[in-house]
Parts: C-alpha cells; structure tokens; sequence
C-alpha cells in the first residue's frame, strides 16, 4: 500500500475517540471528534496551490487530502471550538510511493505552512514525523479493519516528551449501524450491568498480564 | 534489535498510565500499574518449566522475563486486585531472533498456558498476537526513548473488536527524578493554571488537524 491509497482507504466520516497522556503531570484527557476526509487529485487547484506556497513544482504530488472536523476535549473552556479543516499534499520520494514529503497549509498554532515526512512500515501503518521550532512529533495511523483506524502520537517540547495520544477512529455508518455490523462487539442501549459484565474479562487484557 | 534485547531494554521498574476504549460502549477507562521486569537466562529453571509445561524443548528458548504488576483501573469494585506475576519464555524461529513464539504460563482470564507469536518490526516495536478460544489480540510495544516505553493493543471477542488499549510507561526513576530529567518536560507541583498553560498548546496536536 502506498500513502495515498491510505488516504484513499480513509475517506468518509469517522467518529474518533481520543485519549491524551500528559505525561509530566500523570493526568489523561478524553476527547471526541467527527471527521470527515475527502481524497485530492494531483491536479486540484488545491494541490497546486499548496505547492506552490511551499515552493515545490506542482508536477511533484501525486494527490492528497481535505480534512475538517469537528470536536470538543475534556478541558476545554467554554469560547473553545475545535472546528476546522486543512489540505495537504503528497510528494513520494521513492517510486513506491511509500515515502516522501507531506505539505499541509499550516500545523496547529502554528501561521507558517509545515512539512512532515512520512514512511508507510512494513506493516502498512503511516509513520509521520514533523519538527518545528520548539517542539517535534511522531505519529503513526494505521487501519486495524476497513473500518476501525487507530493513531498514536508522541509530542516532544524543548527537548522533553509533552504528550502521547491515542486515537480509536471509526466509520460513522459503522457507529450508526453499530448493532448489525459484525466488526464491532456491541449491544444497544446497555445497562451498566451489562457494560460492567461484558468489559469484566477484557479490561486489563495483556498477554504480559500487566 | 531482537526480541531478548528488547526484553533486556525493558528490564527495571515502570509506571504505566493506561486508558481502554471500550469500543462498542464510546466509553474510555483508565488505570495505572507499578510493573517490575527482570530478565531470565536460557537455563533458568523457571524457563525450563514453561517449556516443559508447553511440550517444547528447553533448548530451544533463549530465555525470557518475570514480571510483577500492581495497578487499579478506573471501573474496579473494591475487592478487585491488580496484582500478579508471571513468567514467559522466546522461542525464536529465525537466526536473527527477530520473530518466533512467546510462551507464557497462562493468559489472563485463562488456565492452560498460552503461546502468542511475537516479530519485531522494522522500528523495533515489538508486535505480538495471540489467538485464544473466544478472543484473539494484537499488541505492539515500542520505545519512544530509553525511559519510556509505549503500547498499543486491540482485542477481538467472537470476531468484533471489543477494546483498544494504550499505555505509556516510564521508568520509575524517571518519575522521581522529573524535575531533573531531560526526558520529560515537566513542572514540580503545578497549579491548575500552570497545568492550563503548559497543556494548551499541544492538546489536540496533529499534523492533520484533527
């Protein structure tokens, strides 16, 4: 699989489930948010007109993605409001299209456009690493089923890891159809008992036992 | 790196800070663990057991771990303990030591012992999956640096995904030593604003937004 048939397998609405580790302080964050990812042509205007604002040739991307979404953290104050959307652009360095340069408008608070690099591995996850000027990430996606895609991140600042997240996103049809679809373990509507009953054997499942 | 040295790597005392997506619930639990590894030698009488216990030849482990827990998570009734031990074994079927099968004395919930195969990947994460009556799961550990160690894991009930697990851990001196450790950027006692202040920039951090 090369990168942008990653995104190509990740187009749709998606409802993601996050958790936030900050890792000084011991404490976890929840949040949710609703996706939505459409995939780009090399030749959308969009395409071009990232590249050029990053001063690549356009000829060099080979497709990418619009993204918004729509969420809300544990934390948040009120005036807060995590709507937004974004366009990035592939540009593989390697005839596999397996690696390369990903080009976005502009990072998270940040005014500036961003590049990452990305690498898919061995096992078909999409490795994605990005540097700025006090602070650097790791992130990886990969898709557990068709309909399930997981992501974790690790965030460094001034040299120290921040934060590490992780992500468990599935296809809106699939949350609303919950009930007929195979690929999720679920029960309608469930009643404590029947949460606690049904988490009991697997909550602190590990094959080390911790 | 091979599957022992990634044992090896491992060895000491770690804090984990673990959440559970309970996927068909949208509900998220989280816990902590005080996790003890020593490695074992080939010719560890707790390694021949398990061999034994499993029907394979001693010879062909190259050794394995102990490993103690204490951890609550955030469902427990009172009664519930969190504390246990257990020992497993590598049995590498390649020359590099890259990939095999990992013994262990019994899986949780389980009494007969359980055997998962383990390969490490090409960034040196270690990924295991194990197959049992009614469940099956996959779990991937990977060092962000040398202090902490991070995990991921999914697991399958009658075929449908029922939990994603993530966990960060580090190393015990680590978390005494925070205030002097380059390895984590942390504050000492912070207030609630310091908390607000340091965490606001990097919350929802994502290349892609979202």
């Amino acid at each position: 699989m090369d990168a942008m048939e990653f995104f190509q397998l990740s187009t749709g609405r998606w409802r993601s489930q996050r958790t936030t580790h900050h890792l000084a302080f011991k404490r976890s964050e929840k949040g949710e948010s609703e996706i939505q990812i459409e995939t780009l042509s090399a030749d959308d205007p969009k395409i071009i007109e990232i590249c050029h604002l990053h001063e690549f040739g356009p000829s060099l991307a080979v497709g990418g993605a619009f993204v918004s979404w729509q969420g809300s953290m544990g934390w948040d104050r009120e005036e807060e409001n995590h709507t937004g959307s974004t366009v990035f652009a592939l540009l593989p360095d390697t005839a596999d299209g397996r690696e390369g340069t990903l080009l976005r408008e502009r990072g998270y608070a940040e005014i500036v456009p961003v590049a990452g690099h990305y690498h898919m591995d061995e096992e078909d996850g999409l490795v994605l690493t990005t540097e700025y000027e006090t602070m650097s990430s790791i992130e990886r996606f990969w898709f557990a089923s068709p309909s399930l895609r997981m992501r974790t991140s690790t965030v460094k600042r001034f040299g120290g890891f921040s934060t590490a997240t992780f992500c468990t996103e599935f296809r809106i049809a699939d949350v609303l159809e919950a009930a007929s679809n195979a690929d999720v373990a679920s029960l309608s509507n469930p009643t404590p008992e029947q949460i606690q009953k049904t988490v009991e054997p697997t909550k602190s499942f590990s094959f080390f036992g911790w």
